[in-house]
Parts: C-alpha cells; sequence; structure tokens
C-alpha cells in the first residue's frame, strides 16, 4: 500500500474515537447524552436544510465540511462545555496540540485543507464559519427546548451567560437568532433558565 | 413562525432519532455498535477524504450529502444488516414507507431534494452513488477489520455473502474495491470470515 493511502486510511480510523466524546446536550427525549460525531452530522444536515436563510451568499458546501470536521481536535483535547468558564482557559492551547496531532495524521496537502476548515471554524469570520456557527448553536439549543431546557437546569445557567454565546447566531442568520431569541425567553419564563438580567 | 421554517424545524427535530438507531458494526477498539448518525457522519468524512480514488467525475458534495441522508429512513424501517437475507425481503417495503414519512415533514421542495438524494444513492446508477456506495461498504469494513473481524465472527459470515455486496466497492473506485479484496482475503487467512469458496 503507497504511503499516501495509508495515511488516509489511519487518519480515518483514528476520527472513529470523535464518537466517543460526550458533549452535554441530551438527545431529544430525555436520552443519554450525545457524541461530537453524532453532533456534526445533526448540525452538517440542518445547516444544508436551513441554508436559505443565511444572511450572507455562502458556499454550503464548504460549511457542511466545516461542520463535518469542526470538532475533530477534541478527540484529544475533550469537549468544553459552552458555559465552562475554567475549561475556555486552556480550550485554545488544548485545541492546537491536538490539531497538530489529529491533522498531521494526514498528507501534507489534505493535512493543510482540513486544518484549514478547522481554523476558519474557529476563527469565525467568514461568511461560512457565522453561518456554520449560528448551526453549532442551533442544534443543541434545539434539542434542550425539546427536553424542557434539562441541559440548562442541570448546570444552573443564566440567562446572561446563555446569551454571551447564542447573540452571535444573528450573525450568521437573522431569522435563525431571532428565533433562538423566542425560545431562550420562553424557556425563562418556563423556569428552564435563571434570569439574572436587572428588571 | 411561518409553516415553512417550522416544518424544516421539526425535521430537524425527527432525524435526531437517527442516533437510536444501531448498527451491527462495533466502534474500533471492541467498543460498543455504532449508530446510524455516527456512521453517516464517518461515511461523509471518508468520502471527501477519499474522493481522489473515485473511477468517475464525481460531484463530491452530492456525494457527501447523500452519505448523510442515506439512512434516514431507518428512523423507522431499522436498520437492516447486510447479511441479514430474511431482513432484506421486505426492506423496501419498509423503507419506501420510511419515506414517506420522514422526508412528508418537509417543505414539497425540499421533500423532493432529500428524497431524490436518498433514491440516488439506493438505485445506486450514477457516479456519486456508486462511489457513496463504496464508502458504505469500506467504513463498515475499516472498523471490523481493526477489531480483528469480530462483527463477521459473531454473525458467522461466509465469504461468498461478503463478497456479493462488497465486490460492488471496486464499481466506485478500483483501488478502494482491491484494498477491501485485500483485507478480505487476509481475514479468511486469519480464520476471522468463513471460508465456503471450493478449492
Amino acid at each position: 500500500m503507497d504511503e499516501r493511502f495509508e495515511k488516509q486510511l489511519a487518519f480515518a480510523l483514528e476520527i472513529d474515537k470523535e464518537k466517543n466524546v460526550l458533549r452535554q446536550t441530551h438527545l431529544s427525549g430525555h436520552g443519554r447524552r450525545e457524541d461530537d460525531a453524532e453532533h456534526a452530522w445533526h448540525m452538517a444536515v440542518m445547516a444544508y436544510l436551513l441554508k436559505e436563510y443565511a444572511n450572507e451568499k455562502i458556499d454550503i458546501s464548504r460549511v457542511v465540511m466545516m461542520c463535518l470536521v469542526h470538532d475533530l481536535v477534541e478527540i484529544d483535547a475533550g469537549d468544553t462545555y459552552a458555559y465552562d468558564e475554567e475549561g475556555k482557559k486552556t480550550q485554545r492551547d488544548r485545541e492546537e496540540k491536538a490539531a497538530d496531532k489529529i491533522f498531521g495524521l494526514l498528507p501534507q496537502d489534505q493535512a493543510e485543507e482540513f486544518r484549514g476548515l478547522f481554523e476558519e471554524f474557529d476563527a469565525c469570520e467568514t461568511p461560512e464559519a457565522r453561518y456554520a456557527h449560528t448551526m453549532d448553536n442551533l442544534q443543541p439549543l434545539l434539542l434542550n427546548d425539546s427536553n424542557d431546557g434539562g441541559d440548562w437546569m442541570e448546570h444552573d445557567v443564566s440567562f446572561s451567560e446563555i446569551w454571551k454565546r447564542q447573540s452571535l447566531s444573528a450573525l450568521g442568520s437573522e431569522k435563525i437568532g431571532c428565533y433562538i431569541n423566542e425560545r431562550l425567553e420562553e424557556n425563562v419564563k418556563e423556569g428552564h433558565i435563571r434570569e439574572d438580567r436587572k428588571k
């Protein structure tokens, strides 16, 4: 077997481990926690499904690939919960090292291409990355909302903590950002999200 | 909320159930069985990774979407193991009904588009569908091979049964078909696959 093909297959096998990285979000119906591979799949399908709502002209194929590979670094860096402020302090450093490792398995040209997709997502400075981030926010919200906010309640998350992240959803899609805002307000009203805004 | 967006979100939530459809394949490292969403994600990334080996000119974005949605019907029809001859007798009928149900959740234009991707995959008559099928075969082989053929042994599968399916892998990619053949022969030699060919 030639070296290039061997490297590609080693990468293909290594990424199987993403299925063992658990997130805090639970599947709809109060099931088990979902894993990164399931999340990436769900996000990618949703990105395609909802592409008409992107604020800017986007290359949807690039968005889909970004969704599919954006969490590969978590195989070694682990999942950092969106509201874990301690974990977030070391997140960039852990993910840089993990990126060297996982993308380093690939032939040079593909290492650059795949890492490029990850870094573009991470930097969130292109229309594609902004819309992919909206999906990264909408997908767990959809599940959590369907579960009466169980994940927010389990972690006692406040509106301000959620809003710091979710307010950015409108950068990728005004319509989806607006929907997310509505659902968050409804969950505050129902006591699923801790209200911490001054009246 | 307008009806179109409502339908799209209902579909996005419904497909969460694909994460509960278990396959016979085990994760690498003799772990638990994988589910359809993980399989679809893995296949989609592998399709992109190995696209240079497709026999024919392909629209890789279409292949990726085909990989991502090809098993949605299994939410209602269930997974049919590749070597379950009884199950395969009713598979088409079960999957047709399931397709009506899952794609029926979508706005008409998207119902047609998503169902079109599924039916194109299923018919396996385009370059994209042939290559996607090669991925559908390679992905579980890669895992099973890394697990010393545990899934083949558990189901006492013979070479002829596997070959009936895997010989088609070369239609999408000669190189990958050749690799699969080599790995199957090696697994026969190691006693992981039952030899049933006449000498």
